[in-house]
């Protein structure tokens, strides 16, 4: 073993010149890392000399190192008689749990509750990093509400003693019509992270599609999984592609994971102010990140903008699906859809696209950006034949079981949730999660009875009025191309 | 008569082995019954070795303790002398009415604030009750708004001198066209309880329709009512048959009772969170209530969810109908209906079926339900002579006179109070309940004269503006099936 | 002269058999007039045997003692020696002016200010008979937020440089085109009462249509008219035909009335509950004052309510104008239409009838009752030609000069402000409203011009975009009977 | 040299017979000057035998006092020896910003972040003119409300690597979307004033357009221009069109002024309240000062009013644009139209006319106004060929760079900011308004790319759903007259 580094030693090194931290109890040189770090140059330099592993922890993936920084990079152990106690990253709120604040999860009745919960538990960083979405939370805001405006038609004299909430999703059965969107850095929640909210799956017989960006390795996640349990994995296709195809390898190994859903909403990062407070990038601006186009990133920056780093702002249906059918057998689907002729278009792609996600990132893209309810319905006015092509599932804003019922009598197979189960993972760990489904799954339950429906796979648009809500959807021209052309097409027609 | 139980010896029966409890004087071995308890079986381990009659009085009509307990369960008296002074309830504040705040009725001017001088006065438990209503409240205040959103269209040089309020409901008058609609446990707001109410609907020449869950008997309520004093009895049908024929028999001496009130908009009650907030059900999970298809009932429970125990979801047009009509002689009206398909299909079966309650349940069963001014607007819409065949009210929102002529304008032949009659009680006792209505009926002339009418009977779609609201309500497809199949049908066309 | 009344004597008649109040410096017996007061009997006996002058002074023209009560009732003159210091009506605050408050008129920038100011200053008894509306005050509110809902639509390259505000109504010039509507109590605002307003408008060039409530005589306020001065008179038809007709004779010689306003809106009153709680009417609610139908008039009662005591609620198109006809050669508008109905058959009532307002009484009568806008929209809608046949003004809600050229452009001769006049003389007596008539002058000479138009009498509809307020508008058929049968055609309609 | 005039001698002329004040260390005698101010009297008497340099510097460019007076007026320099100190106007906060107040530029993450910035630091009346917009400010919100009605439609599976955020304007390129509208009185915000605003136009490539209110000459704006920036300079037409002439030629003479911007939206001023409030005039209301209609302006006056003294109300199409023509070859664009119809007679004065900016100025001159987006969607609807005949901008509500994408979408060239550029001023001077557009800059590149675009001239209808806005705009007959007779026959039919 190497010999131990001595703590006054690390502290000569931490400046741009000469940089070195010390992680998992081991000093690193990361002084030739530091022009290419997500994050930005500063928030490395703010940790030099420094033991910065909880700051580090929450956010990177075990590997991540080990993938980025040679061999020689590894200085050698810390000799730990030598560290002041305590050391602590000075500025920030450590993004461990506040283990004093007690959560007694049965009482918690509903998501806001949870989320409430949640927000005094964990640290301020974590908060800022879930809670944030672009601009002015219009969207994020507008997923929700979007609920309120469309009212159920509930049915009376139907036999609804039992309730089967079971529905499917490219062929796998889900035991409830919900699901766990990606979402990236659960660890920022709870020491139980991405492993966590497969637990909580695994108990209510559902798929958890795990994120680009989490904060654990796919294998760490699916480790404990059911023999049955169901999986996706969520790809930002990398400029470097390498490193992307490097990674669907990886993938194609873990049966656990069945399909690939790539993302699509966000090329570039949204503006997410509340994310950008949290400063994790500083003042020296002459180092400030640049986006994936080559222009600086402005601003406070924050973990948001990081996880950007890398992403492949040039993907087109023509180059990009025949490249990952290339590197992958897995069946995928298309996350991010937000107007009907992009529908129209992914279910010209079958059978190598099964399914799509109509998402607006959780309004965390682009602000004003529709529900995707507002798409659902656009398809269903304009291309309802997509609904018997393609496997389609919503998220984005639901906080009720009914909203549930009214994503699934519009023809969704399921609805997934993101923040919710990170702060239910906040609020209690794999059993904060457990709590989240049971509660959208009791009052989804209830919703499908008061309906008058036995099963939810028998909801459908009698059941709901969504008058308030068609009458603010999409009403020009329907741009419904054939695939040659399509995307071309389209912008001839768009200008005047 | 038994020997006088010492206190001492009650105090050695407080587990799930043996448990004791004294209620109205008298000690009761209800060990056997802990595991049926509706409301659960802490609640009653909570209350063991005490004397419970406090807790257990204004939610139980008498005659439960012998309706569910054998003789032998009934241990003897209890000597009064050993009790320690006082002995109450250790957590819950007393449901008893807040005697010392005084409420002169006379400067109540509105509903708003008579609800306000309940609130005051009332224990938390039962105004929790009351005032909850299923998840976000959005049924409960759309209820309201609705009216808001109906303007009125006076005529001018219009005799309206003499104002004729009367109308009719099955063949019977009303000196006013304002009833009470079945409203749950009146005792948690004072003492008078369901009796009251019938006093006062006694003076203003109303209906009341007797709540299946009064805290009194039917007996008991309609004891002290006029000669021509019409109720009506509602009926939550039991998944176990016999005690709701028993119950029936026992209704159907009642010649006070002239209709029997099916209800139909809560087959699983709805999540009531400002009740469930109540704590009537203790951390014991593992006792968890279960609702009426197996589930177990989660979150804090409630009143509401207690009273729902036993309660069949499997209703249906075909087999209930037949069954009731084997069980009683009296007319038919059905409660609940919240779609225009369910008013028409109610409307096949005259003459057993002679009237229907537009109702969403006061916004306690499926949340996002639409108003009952709603369904009445989808019936005049899609099936206008539903309004000839049957008798048709409509309850829910009822603040104002205006609310009332805008429901009656569209061809209700009255409107319902639920919680205004209880507010009105806890107000006030019997005076409470009449100064509602008298608030209402006051306001219901005024309203009716400023229209141009001399009489109620007079007003018509001429006399509003809906237009706000008409271009919310359902605009599919209309579903008026024959009475075969129609049910069965709906579902068929509602998938994709 | 009679010899002087002692003081103790008059405290010796202050029941229900004997009561003498002082009034003006005389003591009256008011025992047989207790039980005709519209006011109740318990307002006098709170102040019998008391000075009440200060109580009775601002609601009671004078000549109201004269007109109902008999000579003898007049016991003789106080002897003012024997009266205590002070005497002071007990539990109201005085309806006088606050002199403390300073009001700097030439600050208050807007409408709004005016109001502020003038609360400050009033009684609360005053301010609370001015600001009250029925019910819940949504038609008031509505009645000026319906303005912000229409958008102006500039016109630019137009010289503007003159801008001539000037209008008519039948057939009299305004400088202006806003007058002062009927509204009654001025001299709860201020000693200036009526007459002030009087004086405003004069200086103004603008008519005052004078209340039949005011709290001056008609000669009182036409006084110190100027030659070309032009008001009407408010008529409410009292049930005691004689006490209206003897009116009209007097009011037929005073040659600046040019014109007789027949109120219709108001047949009863609303319910004004800001009013109410001044708690005008007392506790013996044994002697509650009923209403014109019989009725007793329940909550606190308020000016409001002792207003309506004695108007007739029998009016009728084919009886009262005939009735009106013979008692007066002056013009007749028609004040309260709030359909295009009424309009319609107002219309085929000329030449006797040549205008009307469009008013719903301020929201004091019916709340939820359209604003004048609406009914000017419907009557565009329906029947335009009405437009041609009648002088039509609307009131209600304005508070800006784009408030005024909106009504304008759609057709209105002038609108008509009451509470702000009155806010405004409460502000600051004859300065205060013209302040107020200053403020809107100059508000909607700015907006004619930014308009485009050289005159008021320029605008039209393609000056604003009506849209948002259209799409509110009554949709129903449009019901426009010959005159024969007309009132009763439509109630027949009007049923299902 | 003139000999030094002594501080006590000033002071012997402080009234309206004499009255001399200090400027620049100069003595002026400006009596003869006190009737024809702005300003009013009132507001020099008060600084009269003072320095007044403080209070007159920032709203006054260099030369106003050379161009006013006679050079007789000048008495002599002051000996500053007899000035006492120090020597500051009584009453109003200084103009000059708040140099306590600390303003991290880099942290402002958002527009209204630097607004609430430059709102500490700037003087309160500084702050006022900016912040301050007609009557109740309604047009101010919904300028920038309308935004948020629109929604983002993203495309996906489009390659934006590369964003091009230019565009053109007259034939000018702009490398940003973004201009800055003329905005007057820079320097009541930061001694750097419009100069300021010019560097930092430079910076970013785009158009500054000159407020004919500037507080510095136009020479001093331009002198520091690259020699490809692009000026436009406001005309507001005097009545004594001699000043607008010599103004005109001064302006032809400067090269970097490429076009002249005609404002037509503001013939006389609206009303600023939070401006009025500034008590810039004061109690002597025989001095008020008087509109340009020979109407005495009311109420407290403002910067606001006195701008706008001299302005000509009287411009025609006829008679205006020509004799523009006679004093200037530079092209013209029109400021201010808000309806259809001008635009469309806007285009038949190509080419004359080159470019119209559709504006409800700021929500400044008449409020309920529609926001530029409204007059677009008209423009689109009635008469679209406008969009290909003149190059139209639109101002007024941006905040965000998805606000920039939606008018671009629509066919807007570019959009101007006008308070958002002298906020930024205020908040840092020149690297506040360049922190203003690098924020929109890099908000406007975020949206385009997550709307799938590579460039914003791509923009087009697709990539937004505008029914919400749509369903609100004008909706009455189209008025497309020929240029003949065009606004003489709009007002004919305007009318019943």
């Amino acid at each position: 073993m190497s010999k131990l580094i001595d703590y006054a030693e690390v502290q000569r090194h931490t400046s741009r010149e000469s940089c070195w931290v010390i992680l998992y109890g081991y000093v690193w040189d990361v002084t030739d890392f530091l022009p290419n770090h997500p994050g930005g140059t500063n928030i490395i330099l703010k940790l030099a000399g420094k033991d910065a592993t909880e700051e580090y922890d929450p956010i990177h993936p075990p590997g991540t190192l080990e993938d980025n920084l040679p061999e020689s990079a590894r200085i050698g152990p810390i000799d730990t008689n030598t560290l002041p106690q305590p050391v602590k990253a000075a500025t920030d709120v450590g993004p461990e749990p506040n283990t004093e604040v007690e959560v007694p999860l049965a009482a918690l009745l509903n998501l806001d509750e949870v989320e409430a919960a949640a927000t005094k538990k964990m640290s301020q960083k974590g908060w800022a990093y879930y809670y944030s979405a672009a601009d002015d939370l219009v969207s994020k805001g507008f997923n929700n509400t979007v609920y309120r405006q469309i009212l159920l038609r509930p049915r009376v004299f139907v036999n609804c003693k039992d309730c089967d909430l079971s529905t499917s999703f490219l062929g796998h059965k889900l035991d409830i019509p919900i699901f766990v969107s990606p979402a990236a850095m659960a660890r920022l929640a709870h020491p139980d992270g991405e492993w966590g909210i497969a637990q909580a799956c695994k108990k209510f017989g559902t798929i958890q599609m795990i994120s680009n960006n989490a904060s654990m390795t796919p294998e760490q996640i699916v480790k404990d999984a059911a023999s049955d349990q169901v999986f996706g994995w969520q790809l930002y296709v990398q400029t470097e592609r390498k490193k992307s195809e490097d990674m669907l390898a990886r993938i194609n190994k873990l049966d656990a994971i069945k399909f690939i859903c790539l993302t699509l909403d966000a090329p570039v990062p949204g503006k997410r102010e509340h994310d950008e407070r949290g400063k994790f990038i500083a003042e020296d601006t002459s180092q400030a990140v640049k986006d994936a186009g080559g222009q600086e990133l402005k601003g406070g920056g924050g973990i948001g903008q990081s996880l950007f780093f890398g992403t492949d702002p040039t993907l087109t249906w023509t180059e990009t699906l025949p490249w990952l059918k290339k590197h992958t057998n897995k069946p995928i689907i298309l996350k991010g859809l937000q107007c009907h002729e992009d529908a129209y278009i992914a279910a010209q792609h079958t059978p190598q696209v099964k399914g799509i996600i109509l998402s607006n990132h959780g309004g965390r893209a682009a602000d004003t950006a529709p529900p995707a309810i507002h798409t659902l319905l656009e398809i269903r006015k304009y291309c309802p034949e997509v609904l018997s092509k393609l496997d389609i599932v919503v998220d984005g804003g639901i906080k009720r079981g009914t909203d549930v019922v009214k994503a699934l009598a519009l023809g969704a197979k399921a609805v997934g949730i993101g923040r919710a189960a990170l702060f239910g993972l906040g609020a209690g760990g794999v059993e904060g999660v457990e709590r989240v489904l049971e509660i959208l799954r009791d009052e989804t339950a209830t919703a499908t009875r008061l309906l008058g429906a036995a099963k939810v796979t028998d909801l459908g648009p009698l059941h709901i009025n969504t008058r308030a809500v068609e009458r603010d959807i999409y009403d020009g021209p329907a741009n419904l191309p054939g695939i040659e052309g399509a995307v071309k097409g389209l912008w001839a027609k768009a200008k005047l």
